[in-house]
């Protein structure tokens, strides 16, 4: 039997994760048993919403228990199979697994992803992925984008916003990224197509908003939450759209701290649809997410970036990275050797 | 020519309206001119909204100018005509007019009511009007109930939002009132058949939520805002929808020390529905809603209370009661003696 590497969860993090939180774990493993299947880890998916979970809050899954390994998704190779449908060697999607390097499942959880030429397989963690399929849902669903809406998204330059930036200009709309780096801000312009970038390190959010959104802002797409929320809560429209996807800016942050954004009250005034969203309720639309997307990636129309760390060592590490705004596009934890 | 008298919004109120922020001013009225109705008001309505008018915000409508009559919405007599198709005496809706014995307007603005036996002219203020349309809109549209939904509402009493937990009952769903007295607690569950009633003033609004929603809460009727809104907001359910309507505790409050609700992040991980909306919104629909309503109120489906007060002299201090919660019902100021 081989010998297991396991992110277990020992205590809920304060503020941002730190050492001590996550230990990690070597254990033989057992046999494995009828009807699923044994998958090696090959690339984890690093994102925001794990934060969420390490926490003992009442979200939208429950907390990761103290004591078992941390929940994570992943794309990996099948080395082992009791499921007579999934055959080794396949690559599959797992779903909802664990910062491991190997995951025992059922066979019937699993999605084998097919080889599409030209296309990398971490792309099933971008565009073709939960993160993209994230963008496609909230922006289409919620937003409902018109030709020649603004829409701005804040944490532009990251797995989901870089999609929706590119998803809106592919219908017709202005596109106003939010970001945190120059260098964000330049691949945001320069290879995404936004119309506009804004750095909120080094600019004033609010007069660079009125610069770039001369027309107001129809969509806001909501990834942060903080002063950045309410800079664009601000400046929207009549009957604007508010797809609430993510509020990284809280999720370290003590919970009897936070404040809701300070003029809620402009969402009455405005007439705005806030509403709060999760990939997984999508889950049954994710074929049709999933072919325009293809096609749109096809068609050259999506540029997407992956930060890939490596090392299963580094997981704590590098999803740090995703609060300090270190990464651009969407970041990976390479855990070992895809096959050639 | 009539004399007129007309509240001139003087300066912009700080908190709660006070003495000289409106001044009474009689003048001569001018001849009437072409096109026009000149209506001596009989009921002028009071609504939260009111409020909102005299401060210098940038809310779904401009702000009453300073040194202007203030707005405001009435019934009246039409005392002379310039406009065929209204003739004197005739019982009409102004729609926005102003706090005033009488409004000079075009003859096309003004709606002309059909007298309904055993139904009182109020009730054009009250369930037949923008209130009412105000909670069958919200609700139906943006609430979008279903049989066994758990419904709460706030400033249940209200002219709205009695009418909301009304109109959840005949939908066949659980509503739950929020109050601030015992007696208008009583009045909507004895009267008004709401399946419970918090007294927010004596009581644990969120204990008392959780005996009175058991199973959560599917659709916050949300009309006043700040720590209520959050107790509810901690007990949304999935897919929960929240028409936001009223921020009534805010209106008096300083802009600079609001909060939103601190909870603002349930709202993504319960994934709802928060829509702002104003009635005036829906005014190409209102021949449905009245349509609607008016046949439940037929049926004695519908009851409903007119607090009067008398005189157009005290209509500052009239609209106070609205934020210190003395009234039941719809407020009206009865300005002067309707026809026999």
């Amino acid at each position: 039997m081989p010998t297991n590497q396991s992110w277990y969860l020992r205590r809920r993090p304060v503020g941002e994760v730190s050492e001590g939180d996550l230990e990690l774990v070597s254990e033989e493993m057992s046999p494995l048993a009828d009807d699923m299947v044994r998958v090696r880890t090959l690339y984890l998916s690093l994102d925001p919403t794990n934060r969420i979970w390490m926490s003992d809050m009442d979200a939208y899954l429950p907390p990761v228990e103290l004591n078992t390994p941390m929940r994570g998704g992943s794309i990996g190779v099948v080395e082992e199979s009791n499921f007579d449908a999934v055959s080794v060697g396949s690559i599959v999607n797992t779903g909802l697994a664990t910062w491991a390097l190997y995951n025992d499942l059922p066979g019937d959880a699993v999605n084998v992803l097919p080889p599409i030429p030209g296309v990398p397989l971490t792309a099933f963690m971008g565009p073709l992925g939960a993160t993209g399929m994230t963008a496609y849902f909230g922006l289409m669903d919620i937003g409902a984008p018109k030709e020649g809406d603004t829409i701005v998204v804040s944490a532009a330059a990251g797995a989901v916003g870089s999609m929706v930036g590119q998803i809106g200009k592919i219908n017709g709309c202005r596109v106003v990224g939010i970001a945190g780096s120059d260098e964000k801000c330049r691949w945001l312009t320069d290879v995404a197509g936004f119309d506009a970038a804004i750095n909120y390190k080094t600019e004033d959010v609010g007069a660079a908003l009125d610069q770039h959104c001369p027309d107001g802002i129809d969509i806001n797409f909501e990834n942060v939450g903080g002063t950045i929320m309410e800079a664009v809560i601000a400046r929207l429209n009549d009957f604007s759209r508010m797809p609430l996807c993510g509020l990284i800016s809280t999720y370290n942050a003590d919970p009897e701290a936070s404040t809701g954004p300070k003029n809620f009250e402009n969402l009455l005034m405005r007439r705005t649809k806030v509403q709060g969203f999760i990939v997984i309720d999508y889950l049954d639309r994710f074929a049709e997410g999933i072919a325009a997307m293809g096609g749109w990636l096809m068609e050259g129309k999506l540029k997407f970036e992956t930060d890939i760390v490596e090392g299963l060592e580094n997981a704590p590490s590098a999803l740090r990275r995703l609060f300090t705004g270190a990464n651009l596009g969407k970041l990976v934890l390479q855990v070992s050797e895809p096959p050639a």
